[in-house]
């Protein structure tokens, strides 16, 4: 049967790859790749060259042996009105038709394929939903590989835990921080518009953009200390690369 | 200045250590562990065991390099009674003065050390609480290498997402969920008493022990349908190996 490796590649650093992802890249004969094309804030060309090089430095076949080679696919356009999740819905069942007849085109009957994902497959990434959909087109069997996240990638450059002793940790969205303020311990994704600047000005702050790579940037200190030199460098590094990833840590004052 | 590596090793599975972590261990004189001895419900002998074994797999070191070596680190024994929090910051305290003797008498002024910590060092886990104290006592100077965590683990060997779309996700502790309840997703960790059976029959529960390892056990499927035979095959589990570790995901019903 055709096999499918859904491989995390760790959110910044290819030094993050894990030996279990190394062996599966080694495995692989061809990677899917999304080709997104120019999306508001971010440039996937960027990673989609990292992907690239994490192939060229981790892959080692020996002289001889059959390479691996990359099919784009192309993405269906996203419904911009509507109701948020179905259209992230019908999105997911477009792409799984493309990925399907891509799968079944693309790898022989016992062929190895794979998708690789940014930081770990299980976080805020459609991978495993858009799979499980694929699998209503298309007979195949399928692993998943798990990855460094943006959230130990922050904790591990800022060197600190990530929950208080004993207490609990919440994962979440600028739009969800926005609309229900902060208490205890929480990590911030894919935020657009810093957030925290709603937060109390004593709420404590790690943030982190471009975790792992040679252009990362950390700021530390109180909400009411570093929000505003946060904010302008955030701006000044979003112009300057064309793109930013930035996610932070949040832990309220009382 | 003293170097210390403070090294995620990934939860179970020896291939979740990264080439960072590899990197690393590599450049390390002196691994410093901790000798915990027997304590209810865990058999930390395996998991030294797994920390050598790693260290054996991992490092390369060219024939008439020196080599590396372990120094146990006696743990001093912690408070049963009185307030948690200050009890465990006491610990801490007594523990910093041990590791910070240690690292003075074992590691020369430029020399490397480390310690490993089980999954990534920033997810319950007090080596960095400890170090950030031992620097009261010795001048040095550290990093930290992050590492797959078993929530990580979990949804991969479960092959699902961590969160539904936008939605945030709690990563909490087994008393919290008994205190708190749940709603939306949860990764409850740290829990000794199956304390999803609290929660509503309709919740989902995925749920997995000695993830990533040989003796690894999944169930999934929602608490009213398959609560009992986790809460079984738990018990035959930590009875025949001596030790359990074990973790599942939560996703409430509404
Ligand atoms: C679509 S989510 C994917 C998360 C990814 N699956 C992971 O495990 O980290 C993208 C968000 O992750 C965060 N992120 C990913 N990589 C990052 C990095 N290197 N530095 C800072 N934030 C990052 C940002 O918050 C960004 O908005
Ligand atoms: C003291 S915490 C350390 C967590 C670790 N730092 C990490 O990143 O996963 C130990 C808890 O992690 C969970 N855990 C760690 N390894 C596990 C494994 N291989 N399988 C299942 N649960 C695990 C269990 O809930 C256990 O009670």
């Amino acid at each position: 049967m055709r096999h499918i490796h859904v491989i995390g590649i760790g959110a910044g650093d290819p030094d993050y790859v894990t030996a279990q992802a190394v062996s599966a890249l080694n495995h692989t004969q061809v990677f899917f790749a999304m080709d997104k094309g120019p999306r508001r804030g971010t440039d996937t060309d960027e990673l989609v060259a990292l992907r690239r090089a994490i192939c060229e430095r981790f892959i080692t076949h020996a002289p001889g042996e059959p390479g691996y080679r990359f099919v784009e696919l192309v993405d269906p356009p996203r419904a911009t009105t509507g109701e948020y999740t179905s259209a992230v819905a019908d999105w997911h069942a477009e792409r799984a038709k493309i990925w399907a007849q891509a799968i079944e085109t693309e790898l022989g009957p016992d062929g190895v394929g794979a998708f690789l994902a940014w930081g770990d497959p299980s976080l805020y990434d459609s991978t495993l939903r858009i799979l499980d959909r694929v699998a209503e087109h298309v007979e195949f069997d399928y692993d998943v590989i798990p990855g460094i996240t943006a959230v130990q990638a922050l904790t591990a450059r800022h060197r600190i835990p990530l929950n208080d002793i004993g207490e609990p940790v919440l994962i979440t969205t600028g739009r969800r921080l926005r609309d229900e303020g902060i208490s205890g311990t929480a990590v911030v994704m894919l935020d657009a518009e810093c957030s925290f600047q709603e937060c109390p000005q004593q709420t404590r702050i790690w943030w982190g953009a471009y975790l792992g790579t040679p252009d990362e940037i950390l700021f530390a200190g109180r909400v009411g200390e570093v929000g505003e030199q946060i904010v302008a460098a955030r701006a000044e590094a979003r112009e300057r690369h064309g793109w930013i990833m930035d996610t932070y840590l949040l832990r309220s004052a009382d």
